[in-house]
């Protein structure tokens, strides 16, 4: 499987991405990593990587999209960056897969752009793994579509069933509908109408379900607008640190809760790791006719691995085609 | 200051309910309280009670809406109920202020079918006071208009800052809207359209704010329809308790962390007390002709002696008549 990683997206890029993608192609013989960026820095970083480098190639580009910048207006302008030339090997067929930790919406703006969507799929979604108390629920989506119709939530009901079926093997995965109350009656225009949608769907659909059963992880495709979707994604990482940084100034109180803390220092870690999102390995942008997977900025090494080896699940997996087949079968196609 | 307080609602009803009243009554000679709800259920639960009844009188009703009840039909149904009964008093003048712990629906539905609203304002918001790493935000709307206006969004963000400059005294609050980006084109039409309407009042209006930025506390009132706003607060609440439970856990795992965290256990029970909303002493529902608090199910004594505290201030203050002013001085008015 070829996967086209664009080393110069990220916080830590090129860096962490170069040695992601040797810890990747060193562990998995059937993995190959096109890194896509500026071929000396590349290879200043692979210099430094001791083994691992056989499965991997550079393809040079001469610019980069910033963070910061206007994803639509830079994808136009700079036709040499590393994400639009790593889009481009996707859709004529050179990588089977696109993975990138830079600015999301160049990365989405690429995708659909130059990959282009399933026929049939009106509007694409981030589906994000979201830790629970159990493992992981998809969210979906997580701000790729702002604006939805009802027939949007059913489609990406669909394609998050499916995602979470081929790619991590969890049989039949029920359901849920983000809302504000349990009964089918509750909440704004668009759930009320997507509700019967979802319903009448083929799908492992258990109801709506509240934000604040979420983290229990219950339910394991949340199904919701890409506004809601957002808001909650970026809430959660602002909860998370803000616990964290009171629990920290806490321990530094006293001597008595210093020495409780430094009991617990191996605690406190696991739980950051657990709620870490970077984790688990990218968010796919499902939609797109072709594998595309958008990390965290800051993903260190060990996140784009992940990432990279999500990748090759999903081409494995078939998850394009799956995706295209059901949404034509189950007749929620939009076109 | 005559409060108008429904005994029956609420987790902990009667007894919370009365304990919280005579809390109230007792410390603060201008409060007088009107337990509203089953006589002699409230009189068993003062008999207990060894001071502070000079201030507190009861109003006998025969029905109780119920936590799981459908509101507006339990609100036709039963006439006696305590919460209609006491919104009843609000309307008549008999009482200046209505605090309930009961039915959020049914309270929110007594408000408006039977004190109504203020004229100008076209739909009402609950806006809640959320801890962050500073103090608090207000947030508004948390549930009660889902479907919103750009319009709706102003008035929320003109009533939000009337309350918290009178009500909490805080200076000239900012206010922020809440998206999922930065910059004035980002984020679903309706918050695209509210932005210029935001931008051209004479609020101190400070831009987007994002939701990973909402504990910092940087921003003092933030402005959302009545959807994401709820799906934040119920968010935050599962968030907050599933870190609670990942901690016990990993405290409870060996000796070690189980001394760590015995040396830790104020600093933690400090923290939950902070997260907790039910200390911030209620959610005025604004826009209403008079002053409505709706508590947390759960409210113990303290809480309910909070809300009446506050509903107390916000009469004081004249909330309800410095919004009409506002609003139609403003020319945001909707009628």
């Amino acid at each position: 499987v070829k996967i086209a990683v664009d080393a110069m997206g990220g916080d830590h890029a090129p860096s962490e991405i170069v040695r992601g993608a040797v810890l990747a192609a060193s562990n998995d013989y059937d993995i190959e990593v096109i890194l896509v960026g500026r071929e000396d820095q590349i290879e200043n970083e692979l210099a430094v990587c001791s083994c691992g480098k056989e499965r991997i190639t550079i393809v040079n580009t001469s610019q980069v999209i910033q963070m910061n910048e206007h994803p639509v207006s830079a994808l136009r302008r700079k036709k040499d960056s590393s994400i639009r030339v790593a889009a481009e090997m996707v859709a004529s067929g050179e990588a089977d897969a696109l993975v990138s930790m830079g600015n999301t919406g160049a990365t989405m703006g690429a995708s659909l752009l130059i990959i282009g969507r399933i026929p049939g799929i009106s509007r694409p979604a981030l589906a994000m793994p979201m830790p629970t108390l159990q493992e992981f629920s998809l969210v979906l989506d997580c701000g790729a579509t702002v604006d939805c119709k009802p027939s949007n939530l059913l489609q990406f009901a669909v394609m998050g069933s499916l995602y979470l079926e081929k790619v991590f093997g969890r049989k039949n995965p029920t359901v849920g509908l983000l809302n504000i109350g349990e009964e089918k009656t509750k909440g704004n225009e668009l759930v009320r109408a997507a509700f019967p949608l979802l319903e009448g769907s083929k799908l492992n659909f258990v109801g709506n379900i509240e934000a604040n059963e979420l983290l229990n992880g219950t339910v394991d495709v949340i199904v919701c607008d890409g506004f809601t979707g957002n808001v909650i994604l970026k809430f959660a990482e602002g909860f998370g640190a803000g616990m964290i940084s009171m629990i920290k100034d806490a321990v530094m109180k006293s001597p008595f809760t210093k020495l409780g803390g430094l009991f617990l220092k191996g605690a406190f870690r696991s739980i950051k790791k657990r709620m870490d999102y970077a984790e688990y390995g990218g968010v796919p942008l499902l939609g797109v006719n072709g594998v595309s997977i958008i990390g965290h900025g800051r993903s260190n090494a060990t996140a784009v691995s992940n990432a990279i080896n999500v990748a090759k699940r999903a081409v494995e997996w078939n998850v394009v085609a799956g995706i295209g087949n059901n949404i034509s079968e189950s007749g929620v196609s939009d076109e």
